[in-house]
């Protein structure tokens, strides 16, 4: 028995970028989407929308800002089986940067957001969706706020024609049972809209985690080839594919993108379980000070760097004294 | 809230030894015991016991024999806080290799056996009980079983005096759902009895299921020093300690062993998530082929392991026609 309406979006051009700054050949981003349409994804997330006053063309690579000529080019001659998709971020996007959808290769457009910002988020979808753009909102790192302010966003998200919702677990700090409650909360909450799940993988979870949101009735789920990603990554998309028994997804075309893209690219740029992203994956906390510690040349000291972020300040615990 | 009774079974040089056939240096062993100890773990696994006949000294390290003097010497000046353990296969130790208990540094002997060898499973514990021993019966290979060979080899361990048996997911085909199932099985079949739980991590679901299990009921936990073992590898300890809460338990001397001789050796040997690993995992199959084929010069043809293992063989297929 398959569920027929799960829908599995790749994000591992536009995640994957956040480690290198979007600098992806053409060729390698070719190869993805060519082979994620043979696999049966639904759709695939090249990299976001930005304006290029606030990113430099000099520094970010050009998935940081996924101009539809770039997109054209790079997919000429391919069946498009899986509908294109990219996101954005509050304020980092003009409405100007965005054309009708009738005239851009992407069908989907996704919004990442804070809880605080919930309502700009709104406004943003709808611009998007007067567009003629399919939209998400991508609610980050729910593992850090109040209960009050989820139902609120929750409440707020309910009044509006936006499809889909997911639970993200930024920090990869949820396990099964934080899982069943926010996708529980966001189901009831949210009548006659879809509810998807975005996981990080920094204690091995990320798949089993999108397991979980499946059992409880989430119908759209993130992954990435290889689980490329930064820091430790996100679900593998082999993984959910040899989970999700739909005949209409193949596992071999992956398999292949694997051996002769991700597994090179693995060798040259880091991503998986490493112990400073499960430590901070463990405390909730944003990825940046491992990622700034695995830039260091103490990188495998791992007592030091949970030390760090564990032991009281010196100053602090002499003004305690 | 913790679980008071939750026990911690370090398996690392047991299973991590099926990699390098058991030669880890002393030191090495010697650093494991140290470090678990300081984080609290009940039990450490040093290896097997088996006999001298039937495995040759010459090719295989001291932890595939675990002669207690070779014990003694390596812990020696260690406050023993963890309850040293060993395992033995069916046939492959005799009643001379064991001494009583109270001349051994050994408290815990463990008998793996497949579900057809059950009863003499249930023979041998019944022998290193009459010597003093705690013992468990892990029944590998469960994923591979009807339920009716189930029902019957729990009902025969129900009439024995045997205080633990444990689920082991050999294959690392199981998600939680399949732990859900069997833990909730064993709990029923076996009143009294403890339940354990040992994962492998083809999946990346090693972790994952066996915080379900938790959630079920099971109460005897293996994992392994950053998840070292044959092929994935298992439930990484260091994931568990993070999760269990019980103020007994210490992460930061995990990490020290971690950073100071696991990562080294990581180096040197393979374990982890491997995509041919995965394969077998989602096939329910013995990873002995993906063993061999990463001994291979084609190890990273992961298309052609796949294809080896799911598409007919030629001969079958021209029979069918």
């Amino acid at each position: 028995m398959y569920l027929p309406n799960i829908r599995v979006l790749d994000c591992s051009i536009r995640d994957g970028g956040l480690i290198n700054q979007w600098q992806f050949t053409d060729a390698f981003v070719r190869a993805t989407y060519q082979a994620l349409c043979a696999a049966g994804v639904d759709y695939v997330e090249l990299g976001y929308k930005a304006s290029k006053s606030q990113f430099d063309p000099e520094k970010f690579g050009k998935w940081r800002f996924c101009d539809d000529d770039d997109v054209r080019r790079v997919i000429d001659g391919i069946e498009p089986t899986a509908k294109l998709a990219c996101m954005v971020d509050i304020g980092r996007v003009e409405e100007k940067d965005l054309v009708p959808a009738d005239q851009s290769p992407f069908g989907m457009i996704r919004v990442a957001c804070y809880i605080r910002e919930v309502a700009k988020a709104i406004a943003l979808c709808n611009m998007i969706m007067d567009k003629g753009y399919e939209t998400t909102v991508n609610i980050m790192a729910v593992s850090t706020n109040l209960e009050r302010e989820i139902d609120e966003a929750l409440n707020d998200l309910a009044q509006t024609k936006i499809p889909t919702v997911y639970v993200v677990d930024s920090y990869g700090a949820m396990h099964s049972e934080d899982v069943t409650f926010l996708v529980n909360k966001y189901r009831a909450a949210l009548p006659g809209k879809t509810v998807g799940i975005h996981t990080h993988n920094n204690r091995q979870l990320a798949f089993s985690n999108t397991i979980q949101a499946i059992i409880n009735g989430a119908t759209m789920l993130d992954a990435s080839v290889y689980g490329i990603g930064r820091g430790p990554g996100n679900c593998c998309l082999e993984l959910l594919l040899t989970f999700l028994q739909n005949p209409k997804f193949r596992l071999r075309p992956v398999l292949e993108l694997i051996q002769n893209h991700y597994l090179p690219l693995r060798e040259k740029i880091e991503w998986g379980y490493i112990i400073p992203y499960m430590i901070t994956g463990m405390l909730n906390e944003h990825p940046r000070v491992a990622i700034a510690f695995r830039d260091s040349p103490e990188r495998d000291n791992f007592v030091k760097f949970y030390d760090m972020l564990t032991t009281p300040e010196p100053d602090v615990t002499a003004q305690r004294k």
